[in-house]
C-alpha cells in the first residue's frame, strides 16, 4: 500500500470518530445551551490520534509516529507520520464546522504526502510530492495575484495573549494599510493553509505553529504552487516555528509585513 | 401564504441562482488560478436579488422591498421585506462558501419572520417572531456562557480602513485582554449572528452595517434567546448603524467594551 492511500484509510477512520463526537456535542449543546463539555472534546482528540496510528501502524509497523496528543516519535525518524486529529479544537469545542485532521508522511524530513480532512466540511485536501494538490480529488492552484489588494488574507492566533496576540494584531493593521480585500480568522491553521492553496486566500500567517499544525498542509500548499517559509522569509523548520504561506506571487511583500512581528515575539527556539 | 413560507421559497429560488454562480466562478479559479471576475459576482447579486423581488411579488404584490441592489422601497413602508441577496460577497468573489441570502419581513418596522440561507454550507437559518429559531428546522438555543473566557467572539471589520478599522482592532485586543477562548473573523455578519444564535460563539460586533445585513438574522438571535443592540447597548434602529449581538448572559460586559470603539468613530447618522 502507498503512503497515500494509508493517508486516505486513515482520514476516514478518524473523519467518522470526529463526526460522532461533534454530533453529540452539537446536540448536548442544542438541548442544555451550554459549552461543549472540554472532556468529550479531548476524548474526540485522543481516540481519532489513536484511530490514526492504528490505521498507519497496520500498514507499516516499522514507521514512527509524532502526534499533538501521545505518538511522541522522534522528530528525526526516517520514515516519520505527523498526525494532528484535530486542528481546530476550538471551533470543534463551539460547534463550529472547520476543523480537521492532518495526516503527512515524511521521509528523511521530506514531506512524500499529506492529507487534510475536514468531514463537517465535506472537504478533503491531499497531495503527493511532485504529484500536484487536489481538493475533493479535484485538482487545485494558488491564486495568480500580485498585489494584496486583490486578496484575502488568513491570520492565526496562538494561544499567547501577550507580545505575540499584540505582534499579530499589529501586522493585521499593516495589512489593512496595504487595502487588502479582507482578512480572515477561521480557527484551523491547517485548514487556513489549505485555502491558499486553493486560491480562496493569497496567504495566511501565524506567529507560532508547531510541526503537526503544518507538516501535511505544507506539502499540499507547495504541489498546489505556493511557498511557504516563516514570518521572517527563512526556510521553514520541521519544529516549532513562525509561518507564512502565500501564493508565491505575493510572498516576498507579505515577508516585508510579517517580519517585524516576528522579531518582535521570542524567537521560535526550533525545537518541537 | 404566509409570509414566512414566502421567505423560504425565495431563498430556495435565490439558493439556485446563486450556487450556479459560485460553482461557475469556482471552477473558472480553478483553472485559471485567478480572481473570480467581479462582474460574474454583480451578476449573481444581481440576479438574486431579481429572483428573491420575484418570489415576493407573486405573493405579496403589495409589499415595498428594500434590497441592498435594486430595490429601493422605503424603510417606513407598513409592509416593508427588506433583502440581501448576497452578504459576505468577498467571500463568494474568494470561492470561500461562507455566503448567505437575507430575507426578512417587517410589519411596521417590527420584525414578523426571517431566513438566513447559506447554500454552500447547507445551513439554513428562520424565525418567525414569537415562534423560536431554527437552524435546518432544528430549534436553537444561544449559549449560557456568562463570562467571557467561555466563548469564541466573531467580529467585523467594515470596508472603511481608517478609524473604524483601528477602533475594531483596538477592541479586539481588549477582548483578548479579558481572555476570550478566541476570535473569529469569518466575513458574512448575517452568519455571523446566526452563529450567536446557535451558540457558536458568545457574541459578535461590528462598528457599521445596513439594515439588510441584519434584518432577518436579528430576529433569528432574539428568538433563540440573544440580544441585540448598537455597540454602545443603545436600541438597534432599523438603519445604518453599529451592531453588537450576544447570547443575553455577556451583553453588558460586551457594550464596556464595544463602546469605546463606537465613540471614537464616527456616530452613524442612522439614515439609510
Amino acid at each position: 500500500m502507498r503512503p497515500i492511500d494509508t493517508a486516505h484509510n486513515a482520514a476516514n477512520a478518524a473523519a467518522k470518530v470526529l463526526m460522532k463526537y461533534f454530533t453529540t456535542g452539537t446536540s448536548m449543546r442544542a438541548k442544555r445551551g451550554d459549552e461543549v463539555p472540554y472532556d468529550l472534546v479531548s476524548d474526540a482528540d485522543l481516540e481519532a490520534e489513536r484511530t490514526i496510528a492504528a490505521v498507519i501502524r497496520e500498514s507499516f509497523p516499522d514507521h514512527t509516529i509524532l502526534g499533538e496528543e501521545e505518538e511522541s516519535g522522534s522528530i528525526d525518524a526516517e520514515h516519520l507520520w505527523i498526525i494532528d486529529p484535530l486542528d481546530g479544537t476550538n471551533n470543534f469545542a463551539h460547534a463550529l464546522p472547520n476543523f480537521a485532521s492532518s495526516i503527512a508522511y515524511y521521509e528523511q524530513g521530506q514531506p512524500i504526502c499529506g492529507v487534510v480532512d475536514a468531514p463537517a466540511l465535506n472537504e478533503r485536501f491531499e497531495a503527493e510530492r511532485d504529484g500536484g494538490a487536489r481538493r475533493n480529488a479535484e485538482i487545485i492552484h494558488c491564486g495568480r495575484q500580485t498585489r494584496l489588494d486583490q486578496v484575502l488574507i488568513g491570520c492565526g492566533f496562538y494561544y499567547d495573549r501577550g507580545d505575540m496576540m499584540r505582534a499579530t494584531l499589529a501586522t493585521v493593521e499593516s495589512l489593512f494599510g496595504q487595502n487588502i480585500h479582507g482578512i480572515r480568522r477561521i480557527g484551523s491553521a491547517a485548514l487556513d493553509i489549505c485555502h491558499v492553496a486553493a486560491g480562496r486566500f493569497g496567504a495566511f500567517f501565524e506567529y507560532q505553529l508547531s510541526p503537526w499544525d503544518f507538516a501535511a498542509a505544507r506539502l499540499i500548499l507547495e504541489e498546489a504552487g505556493g511557498q511557504v517559509t516563516d514570518c521572517a522569509g527563512d526556510s521553514l523548520p520541521l519544529a516549532k516555528t513562525s509561518l507564512l504561506a502565500s501564493n508565491g506571487h505575493l510572498h516576498q511583500t507579505m515577508v516585508a509585513l510579517t517580519t517585524p512581528g516576528q522579531r518582535s515575539v521570542a524567537v521560535p527556539d526550533h525545537a518541537n
